[in-house]
């Protein structure tokens, strides 16, 4: 898939000013939407997973879109396409595991058609009403950069799938938790702007983005990264924890005297532009996110 | 596909009331939400149409659910999956398609993922300001039953396209058009509550749906149903017209003495339930609609 090309094709027919980010902020509404996809043999094998667990994690992926934007997750429809020979516990459990990633949220409608493979389209609107929304253009020098959460462990989970092993690492991979009391906090009480963003496509590629359309270099201590120690017996474990995707944490730059409840420091805002990694600038970040992409598929 | 099974666990699940209907309300929100796949080779062949005529109808398919709740069409995010052997020349025609179908509609996002097939699933975001919603469940006895226009031409030209044809009715097949202005007209003039839908499942299957949903007869006058007359050409046109698919005409049962500029008067609102056709009752309809369903896969 060329497609960050296509995103610039898209914006350039479209004009829309709202294409690439992972949320459209509708002011006039109050309320900001999000869609993703999600692809059998792309993004999830039911070798691996099961209906209810797919719906679950479906779910918590949009849910965690809303999540980075500071919204609240309020209600949801189901682009649902499956092959002739699912029954109907398929759906049952499928809609169960949607049900329970979100006691707050309504499913509101959808569609369901035939189709060869799995593929899921979830829409999903936040209302923004006593919050204040993010932007991943809002890391300003002299805030600092902080995470929800521990960052690797789904990327681990996937590598012990692939070779048939369960683990708390596995389940972290098929059942992740959008950081929704994170997000509810920073937007119902920061009076600043802020950015935001999940770590989805892994913590650098959201750091990456940040510093790109913030115009700010991101100065990143490796050590005050949370992790799971149990990470260390994997080889390239700081791949893992810096490259590793779908942890659905949460990284934020917000002003260094807002205190925010269970957050993890892990760097600074500063003047210039990039990622420095204890003191050294990343280079081949890129690459690297690129090829645990491919690896993926 | 046991969609009509799978919509009924969907419901039970999900415990929603929103389930089942073409469009979400969301009373609090002042919008009304619709989402429709459109998968390749279920629902459309690149044999017969492209890029550019993919997007515009995809797009009119969403905007006719938005217009038969009578709200304004204001947002459109693209779930989008595409082949790996797809070119940008095909992203860039197929936005253009859609932003060609949608002047005053914003495209807000989406996602943009790889396949094995192309499929599309769209959500459209509607306004209620302004405007009263319809429901399936608004036709009461006395009410006159309008449409928008003309029925059959569509499943016409899906024939002919199987055969190689071209045509006006495979341009009708290929890109059609909502009613957005007929929706307009009657939702910001009406004062009293009213039940329109769309015929994308043929204008039977819409009459079936309002009749059911609001336990009233519908008496229909066959020859008052406009059509147009090269259809007498197809042995079975009379069934191209009442269980042919995708016109995206609206079919609206309003009080007898409000105007609607443009519309054709097709039937009355009795007591009682069920279809009656130029005086009989219509018996077998599911089962057509069932069969004509099974003829386009």
């Amino acid at each position: 898939m060329k497609e960050k090309e296509f995103i610039n094709i898209i914006k350039d027919i479209t004009k829309s000013g709202y294409i690439g980010d992972d949320c459209a902020y509708l002011k006039d509404l109050g309320i900001v939407v999000s869609q993703d996809n999600l692809v059998e043999n792309v993004h999830f094998s039911m070798e691996f997973t099961d209906a209810y667990k797919l719906g679950y994690k479906s779910a918590m992926v949009n849910i965690s879109d809303i999540a980075a934007s500071g919204a609240e997750p309020k209600y949801l429809t189901v682009g649902l396409s499956l092959p002739d020979k699912i029954n109907t516990d398929f759906v049952r459990d499928f809609y169960k595991g949607i049900k329970d990633a979100s006691d707050d949220i309504e499913i509101i409608g959808g569609d369901i058609t035939g189709n060869d493979r799995i593929f899921i389209s979830i829409t999903i609107i936040g209302t923004t009403e006593g919050r204040k929304i993010s932007s991943r253009k809002n890391a300003k020098e002299g805030y600092k950069i902080i995470v929800s959460g521990n960052h690797g462990s789904s990327a681990a989970g996937l590598k012990e799938l692939s070779t048939g092993q369960k683990s708390k690492f596995t389940q972290q991979h098929l059942m992740p938790n959008a950081q929704v009391s994170f997000s509810k906090y920073i937007s119902k009480n920061i009076k600043y702007d802020y950015a935001m963003m999940d770590t989805s496509d892994g913590l650098m590629d959201a750091l990456l983005q940040i510093s790109r359309s913030s115009n700010v270099l991101l100065d990143i201590n490796f050590e005050k990264i949370p992790y799971d120690k149990d990470l260390e017996k994997f080889d390239n474990y700081k791949d893992l924890i810096l490259y590793g995707g779908e942890d659905y944490e949460l990284v934020a730059c917000v002003p260094q005297n807002f205190y925010v409840p269970h957050s993890f420091e892990i760097g600074k805002v500063k003047k210039g532009s990039g990622i420095k990694l204890d003191g050294e600038y990343v280079k081949n970040a890129e690459e690297k996110l690129f090829n645990h992409f491919k690896e993926q598929k």
